[in-house]
């Protein structure tokens, strides 16, 4: 499958006295993302959270280029990097849907670990996942 | 002891493409000036929801009078206008910490529930909360 | 034309301890489905700004019925409920876009301002955009 | 000098529905962590900006250690750790105010521009700025 792309347009809110995007914005933009590309997968986060399967992030890296405006819809596009046991890295470019200019390019790591944190081999606990996953790698 | 007031800094990412606090962020303020009042009473919000004693909110009125401003130290004062078996009214401005200039005025009403939301008299529950909100009220 | 409905999908940062979403995220659902109006209108709120009227918000009320929860889809529906020469009322009704269960109930006021924030006659100014909030009251 | 640390207390709307704080709201901590420290050095963000020296971010790293809940009170630290002629590197270490458990550490890069983002050099623009940012270095 590689890489999945949604969309999402800037609300007013989410811009700042700069006139664009406060930079905050686009680590929530990537759990947009990721959540659609789930979504995409015929999951919810919500179902895997249910599951008893959590993703806590470990880290996020990004990268900015250009600012983002008001009201721009952007495409979200993020695909899986590295998939281990119990941990996974996910890459994300974001830029404007209509010509392509790239924002911002970033990264997230996630663990998967039970409710109350506890790190579980996912290939084994939940294989279908695992697989989603590592199909979202690009070629 | 009638009315409270904190302070509090605007942030940048509180700001908008207008240049002025996003009114969104006054509601949040709100929920600040009475959390702040709360703990001036000797506890926190966490403690009473740990208690067993939740106060969702049911409804929110703010009046937008001048716009406040990235790094404007705002004065968030608070007293309570109503006080019923099990629910309360609070009112609220929020000026200028320097100038006195007034901002916005806004009303809170909120419900004493357990954590599955079932109505609670607090009077009953918690009398020496209820007296608080009773003491907040203006003269 | 009378309501216009759109859609929004609950996000995970707007959900709070409480396992809902945050009460003020609900005037940042607001802002959106009147930008959705205006937008199914044909303009943006952008297009309004840069022709040189600005809406600040003059208050808002919101009544709070039912909790959202993460992921939901909502059904933002709002219309103009009074037009007057410098300003508009607008009401909301935010609802489970399935179920129809009605989660909050809102009204917003707006101006109708230069840049500088100086009242202006819509109806004078802009007669199509006049027209246009006056078509959006409901029968 | 070299750090400075800062206080800031965990707000309600900044937790969901995992009972604690939302990762994307660290990046707004950093910030806040680096306006207070250029506060303690005499100026506000807004004095800098009003001079013609913009701070646009280029990148942030976040490590993400242990969660952070609500009503806690954080330590904000921040320090220098690079300075070339048109941008800087800052570090941060998030951490619990009382105990000192680290919950995140971070960093930030920033460019020195003119309001349309054009770089500047900003020993030669303003080198008592260039200086603060020297002498936040850790020894």
């Amino acid at each position: 499958m590689g890489a999945f792309s949604s969309q999402y347009r800037v609300l007013y809110y989410e811009t700042d006295k700069m006139s664009i995007v406060h930079h905050s914005n686009y680590v929530r933009y990537m759990e947009t993302a990721r959540t659609e590309m789930i979504r995409d997968w015929g999951y919810s986060y919500d179902d895997i959270e249910k599951a008893g399967i959590w993703m806590p992030v470990l880290g996020v890296e990004v990268d900015f280029k250009t600012p983002a405006v008001y009201d721009e819809v952007l495409n979200l596009k993020c695909w899986t990097t590295k998939l281990k046991g119990a941990s996974v890295e996910i890459a994300y470019e974001i830029s404007n849907y209509e010509t392509g200019e790239v924002h911002v390019t970033g990264k997230s790591r996630h663990g998967f670990t039970t409710p109350e944190l506890k790190p579980i081999k996912l290939k084994k606990e939940a294989p279908e996942i695992y697989e989603l996953f590592k199909n979202a790698m690009e070629d």
